[in-house]
């Protein structure tokens, strides 16, 4: 780790994944401490396709200043509070290590250098914060060698980005709303691993290049302060549906799983509209895809697949496996060469698909829509949570690689 | 009246207006009685540009059975239960005159010959059933001589399409839940009339002809049993609304009628998006001009423009005459010649009309949706309830008018 200079320069790398919510986190109870006013639940999605690679580097002989990269473009980190107080938290917990073992090395003291990159387009829209959140830190305490679970350490994502929590752990993850007005207890935890149901498969329908209505950091709020249908989501409607989709990954019940995942979505949606001014996510070619979604279920005669919905156009769908040629097939079949992205590690089943399910009765006019909206799919399932790597993005020198 | 068989053919023609909900009727709790879960209150529109004309007769001389002719096309009587519970009403009322007056013809033994028309495009959208319910109950019931009022004959019309009971009245008029299961309570009643605040006017944007998603009937029934949203919005939100926006008519205060209509119609549309499954009503051209009434109300500093939408995708939006110019006006100018229906009786103040509110601020693609998306307008303000007039669809000797 000796530099040339003889001073040592410490790495940590991790890969962290993105996850999508079935159950979504909309509001805040505390803007700063990112608490919810709801608990939430997602499904950490494969690494394979989607991830955030960051590289936490300290050195004595780097200058003053931590500093952070992202895709290649420095980042204002002095400005970004939420970013300065999860490294203050890693900090804090390094030097307390450091306190009571004085042969460790002083890393606390030392800047941090810190590099990340995602190896997917911004443009997919998807919710890049969430992982690049839960790589920083868990790539911050792999380098401070911190013995914090990822369930300690969901506390201290939480404050880059709320949903950053859920990302810090793989398979089926669930944010505890948590009740101390500190937020000690608003922590994610793992309800079920991968393993339990490895089978969950997800294809995200990228909706061609729409500016989005409003952030969600300023849309959840508006919604918290002017939604009147509001507070029955939080109190009664979220709360039965967390206790019931819990017993639906336990039991790998996915008809189940998918009515609680679609109809989650769309009240989330349905307090966004409720909003005043009102918040529109979804557009005509969100809206075709979520009627596709029930022409198949009902075409195949069982639920085979359910949407959901972010704080955007883009539809992600999830499937079990043994249903890749009902869902993605059919959605193959229908897209065809109009989008991009049929390749990837998920791509194999589907690689020889000839026929898919009979949309006899789906109006022509949504299947232009999604053959004129869509321009990119991803193929995905559940994943695993960070991964410590050794593509260092920082060389053992301390220069960033170049990417 | 004496036919050529002197046989004698009686008859009574009205007109009936459209009206336009600004608290909105969803769900029933009686679908046999058509009874309301919640209040609602609608704006009369003007019959100058939108009206239905039924003229109702009968005579000794007709065949055995009711008739009812459409807008030219013989209708199923027999199998329109809706249609028949209103005749049946209405006859038994005239029965019971005729049962204390022995003097009075026996106009409740004869067969009807009913003929209506409405005088726009049914691809305009436009709730057509109540403006034609509210028009045959009153051409009945005059032709009947009942002295019942219109508060009392909207108990008949309610049972034909639930919002025609408030097309019996002009001007504002709310139409009551009411508490009793046998409906007698469940009535119209007018807050205001027209000329308390004839300044109101309404431009309808059609959009270009979509099929409806699913019918107002079997969608309201959805919700009911679905969205657990609704129930908020039946218990607590429709009630404190209906009570503030009387006051706003009574205090002819636009900002706030005009922000309890567009938050009325977001809450409406945001259970039907939280039905199972989901229903949607709007699309993207309606969105768009969602968007275009919050920027123009930005715009100008004041909120001189509101939107409402029924289950449709056609925005209805409402102003105030002063500013014809800012709403109209700006709607003019960004559809040009893209859309018809720029005349008729209010379109003068418009005639001339070369300025409008600035949008540098709106999104240009909002303004290409409109352009595209809008294929005519209609221009119209409050006015009265049902008109009686002289224009027979029925000749004295009992034929029809060829239209």
């Amino acid at each position: 780790m000796a530099t040339p200079s003889s001073q040592p320069v410490f790495r940590a790398t991790t890969t962290a994944p993105v996850n999508i919510a079935v159950i979504k986190y909309w509001g805040k109870r505390d803007t700063t401490l990112n608490l919810p006013t709801n608990s939430s639940l997602s499904v950490t999605l494969s690494q394979k396709s989607l991830r955030t690679l960051t590289t936490a580097s300290c050195s004595p002989s780097y200058p003053t200043e931590d500093t952070l990269n992202l895709n290649g473009r420095p980042q204002e980190i002095q400005s970004s509070k939420r970013t300065l107080a999860c490294i203050s938290s890693l900090r804090t917990l390094r030097k307390s290590l450091e306190d009571a073992d004085s042969s460790l090395p002083k890393l606390s003291s030392y800047p941090l250098r810190i590099v990340s990159e995602n190896n997917f387009p911004t443009a997919a829209g998807l919710a890049s914060s969430a992982a690049g959140f839960a790589a920083l830190v868990r790539a911050v305490a792999d380098l401070y060698q911190l013995p914090q679970s990822p369930r300690e350490l969901s506390r201290i994502a939480r404050q880059g980005s709320g949903s950053a929590c859920r990302s810090l752990m793989g398979g089926y993850v669930a944010w505890r709303t948590g009740e101390l007005a500190d937020g000690t207890d608003s922590l994610a935890e793992e309800v079920a691993p991968a393993s339990h149901w490895p089978e969950m498969r997800a294809i995200v329908l990228v909706v061609s290049a729409e500016k989005k209505d409003v952030s969600s950091t300023e849309g959840m709020q508006t919604t918290v302060a002017t939604s009147e249908l509001f507070a029955q989501r939080v109190s009664s409607v979220v709360p039965e549906r967390m206790t019931a989709i819990e017993e639906a990954i336990r039991d790998k019940d996915f008809p189940k799983f998918a009515e609680i995942t679609m109809r989650d979505s769309n009240t989330f949606h349905a307090t966004c509209l409720d909003s005043w001014p009102p918040i529109f996510y979804m557009n005509d070619v969100s809206r075709a895809a979520v009627r596709l979604v029930h022409d198949i279920n009902n075409a195949v005669g069982r639920t085979v697949a359910a949407y959901t919905y972010d704080a955007g156009p883009n539809s992600v769908i999830y499937y079990e496996e043994k249903d890749t040629e009902l869902v993605a097939g059919t959605i193959k079949s229908i897209l065809g060469a109009t989008a991009g992205g049929w390749d990837g590690p998920f791509y194999e089943p589907l690689a020889n698909v000839t026929s898919s399910v009979s949309l006899e009765k789906t109006d022509p006019r949504v299947l232009d829509v999604l053959k004129n909206g869509i321009s990119r799919v991803i193929l995905t399932g559940v994943g695993e949570g960070p991964i410590s790597v050794e593509d260092h993005l920082v060389t053992e020198t301390g220069e960033m690689v170049n990417q």
